[in-house]
């Protein structure tokens, strides 16, 4: 099979990479970037390269467009102008109707694979990025049966698992649980930044809370504003959304509504139990907090002896003191009888444990 | 010495271990629930009990209330009208307007120590919980000098260290950053599960981003309605005030304009940084991530060499794949040559690494 990869970073090079070791296929890369397709070739997520993108997409039967999202209209405008009638065409995008709109084509298909968002660059590709991962894809009513049959079994062949959704539900989605998570936290940052300054630059102490909530403020601006504005349709909606929610908490508070605010709050536990639940793999998920001395070497201690015992830490976070000199590591394990266990080994350590 | 704690929880209990044990004091202890004195006495937190609220405050100098923020207000009225002319009066609850002003009384000093929020009861309490940890003071036009004075003393000797704040300032701050992000993390996930709920139960793999914005998401409802309470009046101002955030960032998306979210973006980026380095003792934290197995003890490989080498792990959060199988390690590390040289010592392991 003959596959074309546009934009080998990190996305595009691990497509490479999978469709080489796993299917045999033959991968052409073009990148516009210096250096990027020599680094791809040497790395092997490619065999050939293209001095052009037609060049690329010439003879190809699987084109990936795997470009930043804010070329990514054009690029794939341009893919299918090039491509013969036979080819077909995917994306990687992280939102998808806007891009599916510009290009009414029976030959394309959008995709999302939800993998990568950590690392870029090609020098991170790995054959596996995918293994297990969710790929949106996002067929529309002219959309040819064989173009999606195709693109469901390469995906599919990459180690991904495949979700077909329409792409207005795709980007609403992704609003509520990606990019709405970035927004609040920059309004988190930018208010208490406000309200500092405005209190002579006095800094409470912020707890665990804060922190979870601003990790991803401010992230890179040059993917961020693309992902925001091709998404703007979504976002719109949704954050209209999120401002009424908040209007109806800030009246039941104004009129001290006690019991509305209680089921609100206990409305929003049953939406994360079940969202734990539905999300990750194993059962419902339990938070274990373990007071520990924070010195090197603790966290090594405790995640040792679960290991030691055959128990999995889903998920961990570690929050310091203020005093810097003890801390809680909040450990996430899978599992009743599992957590359990860990609950009691992490006890005869000496450690004191709390269930949340 | 002789201090009265009135309330024996994790808190309470606390101050009387670090009270007796760091200042000679005797402290007498009130708790309505059943069994808590005999358990706090056991502990050493106390080392006598009373058998009503009067009893507890009569003869004491200094006199914590440390009951939950639901009656708190009833709980320091009582001890104050119960309390002689000599006493101080403070208390331990997270919101300080109610309270202060339903109590113009020139003993009387509101106080909240940023500590012990991640478990409760007695059986938690540790004489060091305080130590190096801010505590709150917020003494009023008519607050008696000698009333501050002592009870800075006595917080101060007790390990933390006093901040005098005026009680409006410190609600406003506190909503922005404790009770806001717990808002935001119930906002975020009540609207991603009504979506799903709209969608046929579909749900898509949801990233860290995500998962951290809602960790606290639907918080024990007995604690937080009556904190959310407490602070409405802040509460309602700093939602009004996310409100207008949102709606500049929704206006800014619907006319599409990139300057505008760029800056938006860049600017929640240098605030992010700002509070992080003004927040974290020793400068700057880097944040590295680590591409790893998702088998047992592979944390515990990376900690004990970062351990070995005497670099510290200030806070720490692991990304499973969806697989289940591979994940990325957050780490962050205090200080740029710190940081450098666990990148170093990583990437010499063998992992991956990528400095953010």
């Amino acid at each position: 099979m003959q596959i074309a990869v546009i934009g080998v970073g990190l996305i595009g090079g691990s497509i490479g990479l999978a469709a080489r070791e796993r299917l045999g296929a033959s991968v052409c890369g073009y990148d516009p970037a210096a250096g990027v397709t020599e680094s791809a070739l040497e790395r092997g997520a490619i065999d050939s390269t293209a001095g052009a993108l037609a060049e690329a997409v010439s003879g190809a039967e699987v084109i990936f467009v795997a470009t930043p999202v804010g070329v990514l209209i054009q690029a794939v405008a341009e893919v299918l102008s090039s491509a013969g009638e036979e080819a077909v065409v995917t994306d990687v995008g992280s939102t998808k109707r806007e891009v599916v709109a510009a290009n009414p084509d029976t030959r394309f298909v959008g995709g999302h694979p939800l993998a990568g968002m950590e690392s870029a660059g090609v020098e991170h590709a790995r054959a596996d990025l995918f293994d297990g991962a969710v790929w949106y894809l996002t067929p529309v009513g002219d959309t040819a049966g064989v173009a999606y049959e195709r693109i469901h079994r390469v995906v599919t062949g990459l180690g991904a698992r495949v979700s077909a959704i329409d792409p207005e539900t795709h980007d609403r989605l992704l609003a509520d649980v990606s990019h709405l998570p970035h927004i609040f936290a920059n309004v988190l940052v930018s208010q208490a930044s406000a309200a500092l300054a405005a209190d002579d630059e006095r800094l409470p102490a912020t707890g665990p809370s804060f922190r979870d909530a601003t990790r991803v403020a401010g992230s890179n601006s040059g993917i961020w504003t693309d992902i925001y504005r091709s998404n703007r349709d979504a976002l719109v909606e949704r954050i209209d959304s999120s401002i009424a929610r908040l209007g109806e908490l800030r009246d039941a508070l104004a009129r001290d509504d006690a019991e509305w605010i209680t089921a609100w709050n206990e409305a929003a536990r049953s939406d994360r139990e079940r969202l734990l639940e539905t999300d990750l793999a194993g059962g419902p998920v339990t938070e274990l907090r373990v007071l520990v001395p924070n010195r090197p070497g603790v966290v090594a201690e405790i995640a040792l002896e679960l290991g030691k015992a055959g128990l999995n830490i889903d998920d961990m976070a570690l929050y310091p003191a203020p005093d810097m000199r003890e801390g809680v590591v909040a450990l996430w394990i899978a599992g009743a009888e599992e957590s359990q266990r860990a609950a009691q080994l992490l006890t005869e350590l000496g450690f004191s444990v709390t269930q949340i």
